[in-house]
């Protein structure tokens, strides 16, 4: 488990917060070069309702355009939100399903209709459906740090989700700070309660660095035994039903990190980086990641 | 030792990185501003010849113009990389002297004519002077984690020049990342050699987020027992002898962590805010800071 593990969020938290729908064909030339570059798990994106989130309408059809073979060592991952998205997944080839809850009643109300506890029953309801037809699932709390809306979130409703999971038999548990209200000290603290609770189980990060938090976020959590890092291609990112929220950490910035630590070096860096100059160009403006602009170092 | 102290260099490390000359009254101003916000060290500019870094070419002036009942509770620090500026230093009311030595020998022949060893000499003699005339001073090494036209830097040649502060009796010492080429593991592997050389000593850091790493790097060397943090209003910066040098981490961005964790709560986010756009207003453009664009979290 102590293996570190990046999860590119780009093609879904990225591309579903640009006003801009990228057609299918980008898309696909965009994935197909992550998925070369070697980056662990890709998300290819979520099966929302394509009124709701017209940048996610073509989900099915990448995922059915990425056949087994152009995959290589790398799993594709697919959110769903709802029953109907974990049956348009489990039909289109998706690898790893993410399924999530958000702590905040007023987030879960507005990114799905439904509020905290009934997204709980119907979540772990559908993961265990995934795990079922034998697919790989990660479940995840969302607004696990904070909410634009609500403020301060309570630790206890977090960690009450998270039993609910390992109740479950859900041993893959994401933390999201959609709004990007966390600090290092409060990541250690609950990510240190977590694995506590569960010291065998796999933890995954995700940080919007609204306030410049985002790369400290990601060391604390990994100072705390979290081994897995959701992080999006040039800082792209954003729910599209929260308040305030900037990019994800960039990609290309994590890799460089964990190149220069000697944590991960043989992910294709220069890869990640033509991606993340392509998305920059074709948005046509500046973007936050870091290293897409400066080049690598070169040790 | 224990208490986190905030070192605003924008004044200085800032405002000689940007072409445009400010206005000496515009900088009061600032200045003026950050000292009422309550920060712990204003750094108002530095001692260097006015043809080579004109931006600093009112230094003395600035010094002169704030007494010491304009200072507060506010230590006013200024840059010296000679004993000519020594000399101005002590003539015009600086309160803390900051004297640095590169680690890198090509960017100390960049950045003063002298190779290192000779800036060592030189700079240990100056200190001892400043100190010798009651003033505080602090010592630093710059381009501690890796130089841009060197590459790494090796950690006992930032050792050496360490224990030759120590020797002389200088016991408050900062490392600089100049070129941000530093990551977590580093700092914490090398700040923890320094402060198991001299555990009872102060031990700042001042980091630019080149590579996105700025903050992570902040919270990696609180974490070794690091308390002083140099930072810069709205994230500007950069040595203009230096190679692809970015920004900073921005001020309000690391006094609203410090707020949102607990560490410190008095100094006044909002008035900070406020210069970071004043300043992003002066320059007409984007800055890297991000508490100033998003405004603080009210918790």
């Amino acid at each position: 488990m102590a293996e570190i593990i990046i999860h590119e969020v780009g093609p879904r938290d990225g591309l579903q917060a640009e006003q801009q729908v990228v057609p299918t064909g980008q898309k696909l030339a965009w994935i197909r070069s992550l998925v070369a570059a070697g980056l662990d798990i890709v998300q290819v994106g979520s099966f929302v309702h394509p009124e709701k989130v017209p940048q996610m309408a073509d989900t099915d059809e990448l995922f059915r355009a990425l056949d087994a073979r152009s995959r290589g060592g790398t799993i594709l991952s697919g959110l769903v939100l709802n029953e109907k998205g974990l049956e348009r997944g489990l039909a289109c080839g998706v690898d790893l399903f993410c399924l999530g809850v958000s702590a905040s009643e007023t987030h879960s109300l507005k990114n799905t209709g439904m509020g905290s506890g009934e997204a709980q029953r119907r979540i772990i309801a559908a993961a265990g459906e995934a795990v079922a037809a034998g697919r790989k699932v990660q479940v995840s709390v969302q607004s696990a740090f904070g909410c634009g809306f609500e403020g301060p979130i309570p630790e206890e409703r977090v960690l009450d989700i998270v039993r609910a999971y390992l109740e479950a038999g859900l041993t893959s548990i994401s933390l999201a700070d959609t709004a990007g209200h966390a600090h290092p000290g409060q990541v250690r603290r609950l990510f240190g309660r977590i694995l506590q609770l569960a010291p065998e189980i796999r933890c995954t990060c995700h940080f919007h660095d609204t306030y410049g938090l985002g790369m400290a976020n990601i060391y604390a959590a990994s100072e705390s035994g979290v081994t897995g890092f959701e992080t999006s291609f040039a800082g792209l990112g954003g729910c599209p039903f929260t308040k305030v929220a900037a990019g994800n950490v960039a990609t290309e910035d994590l890799v460089h990190a964990l190149r220069r630590s000697g944590l991960r070096t043989e992910i294709g860096l220069d890869g990640i980086v033509a991606v993340a100059r392509e998305v920059a160009a074709h948005f046509g403006r500046d973007m936050p990641g870091r290293v897409h602009k400066t080049g690598p170092l070169p040790y």
